[in-house]
């Protein structure tokens, strides 16, 4: 085994800690990575809350970015000095019917989740990318591209291949009406890559606070969801409504801004949730949700983001703050994602 | 006025009484229709069953075909003697986005139901098929192909289009799975309409006792809901699944059979219903509704009838035996759709 230094909790509602994290010696198909920034996702909160009893220590963390330091023996991909970009998932079966569609993100026999997952070779629990050092298979580890900034991209490996797989499975493009309800980490990101994607993109938002950050972020519109006039002017006007609200909320209000045939894909995961159906019906509307992505689209939205420039609107705090940003995120007081910067650890 | 003979329920839970109907005097833009075949819908049992006391007489029907008696000044696409259908709209504004875009019924000022509905000129509540005369806007009365049998054609007007339309806006076609659940009155068109699509068709039944008449209306396949083993082979196989269940179920069973990217339509107006939104996450899939369908799209229907020989499979009892015709569709017992014959009307 091999020692780093995370942040980790032992119990639920307890702050993160300093501590020594075991990692496993290489095996051939494994890279390890140091990571220099990771991303602070709701995710990571939802786990820290509902930690069981008795669970393992949690490290939390499943969007980073860092530098391969060793490969195995049967890495081709990747050789010591590579910027590389890991995501939620670091495993799968790879031979079941989503994995063979390219969705190891849906996998049948469960994907090995980048922390708080049951490694499928050792059955260890494993630990995220709030840490210095991470090791991965190497096919779930994702050369960056170089014109990213390391820090900004980190959050594109969970937040951004969650937006993207939607936008992309339901043909956003030129033309394509789409709504953003919600500006946060999953929000900001969505209006850029669907104004990326040629769409006309509008932002759903409690009030006007964030009407100058729409604008800026490429939004051609804002609508106030508390403001009845404008939800009724607005009614049957969007192909797509990605819908990052992960407060539970009435989706019957945002159904009603799907145009006919469109949909409402709601992102990350509610638990369950209740339509009327005279609400999918009137309009012949959809309801889905997303949350993750394959290999191969991250690969593709790595690209995407490439080409067009797009990271995340980032606040890089060291990784000894990593409780006040998930205090702050806690809040929403956040521009739009916490990334830890993770070079104070040894 | 005119006056008609039709079948009138007074109050919820009485049984249906013949009655002398009042019908309107002919609008310009008006057609009398002699009701010939109407059939029996599920919705019909839900209106009586949910009459409101105070409420006018209920006279049901909102799938019927005739023949043309009588037509308005203005009247140009009909003259006495065409053989017509009518579905469950029979009026719209015409001007709202929906109208504009051919879904009169999803009508934003709300479509004229056939039967249960406020005339958009008189205020006054519409009486359905389940009678010798109906008046009609010539708009939503629809040409009957000559090579369709009246009797059989009639629960087209409202279960076909309610199959077809979600078939349709889905792009089922050659290469597409679909399964349809439940197999009665929606559910055999269904299956007729998909095979007709070129689809490869599955039947999910409660049992094998439809087997033999799933076959025999082309479908490819049958899997037995209530088999543990069947439904977890079936497990992601289906492109489009169509559920046709009236009662109240598990969404979730079937979201399951539901393939990556793909949807599971219900059809008809189940009131609210909860999914997890992880069985909508795992495989990007989508839930959608259906109920009824546009002039267009109803149009478009007839003709792919008329052209594969499609009609319902009906049992066609003498107008009035309406009452044994509820009862028994109460229980399910009929395969697979009741036609009430009306020449015993005067």
């Amino acid at each position: 085994m091999r020692a780093t230094t995370g942040w980790q909790a032992d119990s639920a509602g307890a702050g993160l800690r300093r501590a020594t994290l075991e990692r496993r010696d290489l095996r051939p198909d494994d890279v390890a990575v140091r990571v220099d920034y990771c991303g602070v996702c709701h995710s990571d909160l939802h786990a820290l809350h509902t930690l069981a009893d008795g669970a393992p220590p949690l490290v939390p963390g499943h969007e980073f970015t860092g530098v391969v330091t060793e490969v195995g023996s049967a890495v081709t991909r990747f050789t010591a000095g590579d910027a590389v970009a890991v995501g939620n998932i670091v495993d799968s079966c790879g031979v079941c019917t989503m994995c063979r569609q390219g969705q190891e993100n849906f996998c049948r026999e469960f994907p090995t989740l980048t922390y708080g997952g049951v490694d499928r070779h050792d059955g260890s629990t494993t630990m995220g990318g709030y840490s210095r050092e991470y090791i991965a298979r190497d096919r779930f580890a994702h050369p960056l591209p170089a014109t990213l900034d390391p820090a900004a991209a980190a959050p594109l490996l969970c937040a951004g291949v969650t937006v993207w797989e939607p936008l992309r499975s339901l043909g956003v493009g030129p033309g394509t009406r789409v709504a953003v309800a919600g500006l946060g980490g999953l929000g900001h990101l969505a209006v850029k890559i669907a104004v990326a994607l040629g769409a006309e993109t509008t932002v759903v938002s409690r009030s006007t606070d964030k009407a100058d950050d729409a604008r800026r972020l490429g939004a051609h519109g804002l609508v106030v969801s508390t403001d009845e006039r404008q939800m009724a002017d607005a009614r049957d006007g969007f192909d797509v409504v990605v819908d990052t609200i992960a407060a539970p909320h009435d989706l019957g209000r945002y159904l009603g801004l799907v145009a006919l045939d469109g949909t409402l894909s709601h992102l990350g995961h509610l638990g369950p949730v209740t339509v009327e159906t005279i609400d999918l019906l009137i309009g012949r509307k959809s309801l889905s949700s997303g949350g993750s992505g394959g290999l191969a689209s991250t690969a593709a939205m790595l690209d995407f983001c490439a080409e067009h420039d797009i990271t995340a609107d980032v606040e890089v705090l060291p990784s000894t703050r990593v409780n006040e940003a998930l205090d702050r995120l806690e809040r929403n007081d956040v521009r739009y994602r916490f990334v830890l910067d993770m070079s104070d650890l040894s």
